[in-house]
């Protein structure tokens, strides 16, 4: 078999994560009605974050830090009544809500597991990736969890290789095609496609569908069949 | 020779961490002066601290979101002028802060390395952590780096098998008991205490006198040859 190893993305690929987002997003928005209409709000927020992501990183912390800012600046500095406790309140919950596996998941790793090494590959918060995946059943599935701060080719290349037999026979899966599937492609690895419904804006890019090792996946499902095919 | 490889806390113990905190702290006390005072204050943030670690782990940007909770509390929802901003600008300031390595880290970093593998061991925010080793310097002399939500045996266990020849053979040296000492000596590793002259409250615990396989050392300058002296 060529490919012995499957490394496999956690938000919106294993579970919803840009969902939860989007909700705290449009609570948000109700939060701050009278004080920006949607249009402005999104734009505010989404430069908030774009200047604050190489000190805050990926995760819920650091997004429920940006929201602050955000309404602190479209405020003036003088935010409504209890505005800031309840966009704390919300980073809490979305912390602290429950993870919930994508249809098909389970079955196509349980599968999978069965004959390859599957690695987790992830951005995040550490503590709360690992408590997401606690929550999910699907820790034990996994040969090894690798949580870090940006997905770039070599990551993937040293990851194929401590807990693989490198990127050449190895197949990355994710959502994102800027943080999966592209740097994997250039690590030497094969790569599918899962698109989820939702796309935080930092991770679009185009398909690389010239690529011979790439595929599109409609879904999870569809994962075991294309792994297998590949030799 | 016994010891192969030797683990390193980092936060006060190859560079300064918690005077940042407590500067900050301070900062924080005197824009508050006009709501609470200092005792009060610091209870206050120390109990919304431990009520969120579980969710927020270590590191800055949980610290950031507990002291604005902190100051929505204590001003009864609503904080005096430019509070928020001020403790986020401060926030930020601790994660771009510049890494000033402690006296004699650097000469004792380099001669370890030449004979005993070094391995990084450190709780925090993963992208947080790896700026600072990258900014220290010091980053080409470790063998490895670990990045986690929590320091225990099993912890200490798993990263001298994977990094070295087991914890048996292995050495921790840390400044804090409880996290660095404590669990490494549960693990069968050897244990230094190199203390710092803060330490958080949440780290306190008694010394280990008793331990055989236990050190406590005047500074990391002794490192080298405490460990070569282990056999």
């Amino acid at each position: 078999m060529r490919i012995t190893t499957v490394g496999l993305d956690a938000d919106d690929t294993l579970w919803h994560n840009e969902t939860i987002f989007r909700l705290t997003q449009d609570r948000f928005r109700d939060l701050m009605a009278d004080v920006a209409d949607p249009e402005t709000l999104n734009a505010r927020l989404a430069a908030v974050e774009r200047r604050n992501l190489a000190l805050y990183g990926y995760g819920v912390k650091g997004f429920t830090l940006s929201v602050i800012e955000t309404a602190m600046e479209l405020t003036g500095g003088n935010p409504p009544g209890r505005l800031i406790a309840d966009i704390l309140a919300a980073g809490r919950e979305m912390l602290a809500h429950p993870v919930e596996t994508l249809p098909g998941v389970d079955q196509a790793l349980a599968e999978l597991s069965e004959t390859h090494r599957l690695v987790l590959i992830t951005k995040g918060d550490l503590l709360h990736q690992e408590q997401k995946l606690a929550a999910s059943g699907l820790g034990d599935l996994f040969a090894a969890v690798e949580i870090l701060s940006e997905k770039d080719a070599s990551t993937y290349v040293r990851i194929f290789e401590r807990h693989g037999t490198g990127a050449s026979s190895a197949a990355m899966c994710g959502n994102s095609i800027r943080s999966d599937i592209l740097p994997a492609l250039e690590a030497g690895a094969y790569a599918a496609h899962i698109p989820y419904p939702l796309t935080w804006a930092h991770e679009m890019a185009d398909a690389p569908t010239d690529d011979p090792r790439f595929a599109e996946l409609a879904s999870i499902s569809e994962l075991p069949a294309w792994v297998r095919n590949l030799g």
